[in-house]
């Protein structure tokens, strides 16, 4: 195989490891979550703290998949992967919306970066960053009105 | 050289990478900035939009540095650096503080992930991503206040 070939072999493998977390995420099934992650995630999440890590991030999860009524929206736009040896990173623009059990219904863009490391043959997440920028005019009011 | 010296090798590169570009952050010096971009660089950044792309955050950067007085705080805490083949990411927590023109002396914690390309030998940012979490009780306030 060339270099070039590998890339794009790891590019796709890639993919399909973000469409099936994604699926999972959609579905709340938290197993299947964290079956995409290496051991010592350490996430930036869209709520507070700082950061998470791994034990952390699979409560956080477990308690807020409740909090929607059904499946959640979470659809990728302008997905770009970038992939080299046993290290990538993914960057993307998300679109998260669905049904609360509160009966609103969010709708909000947020961006997301999603890095890689080959574990066993495997692409496992060992960091994820999501969020959305805050505006600067005093209010630091999140901005979950940006539409890409 | 052993793949672990390669790799040792390249995380103390991208270590040496993140400190001279964040002297030049430090240092508000524009064109040294640059020098450590990738031409195809994709920011997600603090102030909205949800991303900048080269050009732009060029100038977003030529229009925030006048608003320091003097240096821009700019330190970096539980830095990690994940480097393979011609791929890196790193994360850290980066505390930043200063004074501006209107006398006011932001002091502010956020999360940063920096992705990189190894091109022609040099590693080089390809994307970078900054953020504060946000408060999820309804204000949708960015969360400035937090400490590491």
């Amino acid at each position: 195989m060339t270099t070039t070939e590998r890339t794009a072999g790891d590019e796709a493998a890639i993919r399909r490891r973000i469409e099936s977390w994604s699926a999972a995420l959609r579905a709340k099934d938290l197993e299947a979550v964290r079956a995409h992650w290496a051991p010592d995630l350490v996430e930036f999440g869209l709520a507070p703290g700082l950061e998470h890590r791994g034990e952390a991030v699979a409560s956080g999860l477990a308690s807020w998949f409740p909090t929607w009524s059904g499946p959640i929206g979470y659809e990728l736009r302008d997905l770009a992967v970038v992939a080299g040896g046993d290290v990538a990173f993914v960057h993307a623009l998300v679109r998260l919306s669905g049904e609360k059990t509160t009966g609103e219904r969010p709708d909000v863009w947020f961006r997301s970066t999603v890095c890689f490391r080959k574990i066993d043959g495997e692409w496992m997440i060992a960091h994820e960053h999501a969020s959305v920028p805050f505006y600067m005019d005093g209010s630091y009011r999140a901005a979950v009105d940006l539409r890409p």
